[in-house]
């Protein structure tokens, strides 16, 4: 299935801002210029223009024209990393092994993740923070949309700021399932736990800009000595 | 301290709806209007529905007034009670035990809770989903606030909409702090747990419209059949 027209106006704006060739507070083309540039009717630019603009990615102002908004990287990386010492200051985790496969994707992959892949790459990492191992991730995404991962090791520690430099990808809304869950022997050696221990199991669907989902992750979160912070409203 | 003039213009406002006076989709005073009704600057009446529409709870539309959103007591449960089966539907949680008591407030309470409070009512009950007794909750609030609190017991399912309907205190955001726990002793007899289990523990302050934090709430999950789902933006 061929994706809407509108999307093409969109991927080719979030590629320049990607690609810093647009940056934030910089000012858009209009509706017209737009429309001739990529190709598109009028009504299309506007309704891509919209969408940007109801994801936060652009603000609209009567008179003067589309403006990027301030939205970076960094504030993204900051919405999705979730764990706290607990006093709630922000620290940066480090991450300590990664490794990046490619395989068949599962049944159930193939029905939650967009473009119902054949095969995904699976990265998995270990993190830690304040010295200590904190965090098992395991992230997978399709291997069609997401090519040549596998060769980018060692991967950035914010991934969703790869996928938005070098594959056009924002990741906007996160849905996550939360549980306890007591550790089992491999999880054990892998975060060096001194026995069994309960810890904090995070299954996310990543969203981007259209709502589709571009990645699983199953995380398993140390919280002993740390928190998950939140914020619902 | 007195509260601001503005404040008394949003407590009227939020009274009136949480009498039902004013209705989603009902239309407000003008400004003008609200100044002569509460004594207060057409200034201040313009900040407090400011502050309304910044917090979603009536919209201004420009020519024709400003309306009460659709925002309803039942929606505002649905957002801070997050447990729910694996397949993700949404299932009434039952209450099973409920018991209420004052007493001083802790330094740490007198610290977080709005007013300082000297004396809180704690209000710890059980819950069920699906027959299965999943959450242990302890909230903690001023009695100040919430005088009377004891004398309502059994209070009902959802805690907010008591706040609203009773007290004209609005949640509108909550911040969770989550961990993994093993259940103790205690936990396991008032859950009837098999035995020792790792269980969800989320802390939680709960913020009035204003930014106030007015209850202070602990709660365990069991999640062995359950998950805690929720939204990251």
């Amino acid at each position: 299935m061929a994706p809407p027209l509108y999307q093409t106006v969109i991927d080719s704006i979030i590629a320049r801002i990607a690609a810093g060739d647009l940056l934030p507070g910089g000012m858009l083309p209009s509706e017209t210029q737009l429309a001739l540039d990529t190709g598109v009717s009028q009504g299309t630019a506007r309704k891509a223009l919209m969408m940007l603009e109801q994801h936060g990615i652009v603000r609209r102002e009567q008179g003067r024209g589309t403006f990027v908004t301030a939205r970076t990287p960094e504030k993204s990386l900051f919405n999705f990393f979730r764990l706290r010492p607990k006093d709630g200051r922000v620290v940066s985790p480090v991450v300590t092994s990664e490794r990046i496969l490619q395989r068949p994707a599962t049944e159930a992959e193939r029905e939650v993740l967009q473009g119902a892949p054949e095969q995904v790459t699976e990265i998995r990492r270990t993190r830690s923070l304040l010295d200590v191992p904190s965090v098992l991730e395991t992230s997978v995404v399709s291997s069609d949309l997401f090519p040549g991962l596998e060769r980018r090791s060692p991967l950035p520690s914010a991934l969703y700021v790869l996928y938005q430099q070098a594959y056009g990808c924002i990741i906007l809304h996160a849905e996550e399932s939360m549980a306890a869950v007591l550790s089992t022997p491999d999880v054990i050696e892998a975060l060096q736990l001194p026995g069994p221990t309960p810890l904090l199991q995070v299954d996310r669907k990543a969203r981007d800009i259209l709502g589709r989902t571009v990645e699983i992750r199953h995380s398993l979160y140390r919280t002993d000595e740390l928190r998950y912070a939140i914020k619902l409203d």
